[in-house]
């Protein structure tokens, strides 16, 4: 039996999906096939089919790695005595990544399925639930150590926060001359201020 | 000549405009034919070919309609002597508006196209950058007038608070049961705190 060099099947693996991620951005997800992937890979199409079967395997695929990068963000944050703290830091290299690799244009390609393909739409809906719990769970656990405004609502707070990060997100598509570094200030301060536990009502 | 009855034109345009939305939404944009939104508009090619000759115009006169949102929205803040209080009061009518009309689906296909098309790019581009330059200025003038904190950069702010606007437009998408009423009186602390003349440093 052949041996699994399980570094190269993840580099592979990677590979074509940052490959996908590519063509998926240029014509969008229905536009693009199996074989324009396999091009833009470098790879044969057996090759390439011994990882994924199918677009909709890539979109999965995706899907998995939306919730490790969501797992990786609430984790940064709990990393920090103060939640505050934590979630700027969180939010700062999660931005910064997304800017980078294009996520904002690839992240309207996979809303537009999540839109018309119930069991990926699923797959992302779940993940975004998971951020809500957690950050709702944070904030809770942050207004009994006296580290969060007490007169907040956790559940609002936590859909508020994921709004405003996607929302920075996608600057970068009507914004071409958008740059975190320009906002980020400005964001801390208005996080800050209004969950800082000493604020004036 | 046949007189053209100027409400029934208007009234047909939107027909059209509200059956493509939904093609768009249900199919995407390049899956949808102009065949089909005759069907979904109930109205024969030949009737339709008459407002519109192609789906380009149609995501034109979309991009059209973008920018007489825009301009409402605009004119709406200086309804009010405060910058804050006339903001939210937009922001309530904007958001509530655009989750009635399922705009957030029609909004990821409209970005789709952005990043792909760049005639299109440029009216939505446009308009973004219309809805910053005048946040920008309202916003000076506000701290001028004193009922906007000094201390804040009009233009890392503008674009702070456009991306709130769209990051809660869109969170119908990834969210099933998002109400706007849940976050509204959040939003409202968090924009009011951040902004207000007076608030400690």
């Amino acid at each position: 039996m052949r041996k699994i060099d399980p570094d190269l099947h993840h580099r592979r693996r990677l590979q074509i999906l940052e490959a996908a991620a590519i063509c998926f951005i240029r014509r969008g997800f229905h536009q693009s096939s199996m074989q324009e992937i396999c091009s833009q890979a470098k790879m044969s199409p057996g090759a390439l089919y011994r990882y994924f079967e199918s677009k909709s395997q890539i979109i999965e695929a995706i899907a998995e790695e939306d919730r490790s990068e969501t797992k990786h963000f609430l984790d940064e944050i709990q990393q920090h005595d103060s939640f505050i703290e934590g979630f700027m830091q969180a939010v700062k290299s999660r931005i910064t990544q997304s800017l980078k690799e294009d996520y904002a244009r690839l992240a309207v390609e996979v809303l537009a399925e999540v839109t018309r393909n119930p069991k990926i739409a699923k797959r992302f809906i779940a993940n975004d639930k998971q951020m809500k719990t957690s950050l709702v769970q944070m904030l809770k656990t942050a207004i009994k150590n006296g580290t969060v405004n007490p007169t907040i609502k956790p559940d609002a707070v936590a859909e508020l926060l994921i709004a405003t990060i996607e929302g920075i997100e996608g600057r970068a598509i009507l914004n071409p001359n958008f740059k975190f570094r320009s906002v980020a200030p400005a964001l801390e301060e208005m996080i800050s201020q209004f969950l800082r536990p000493d604020r004036p009502a």
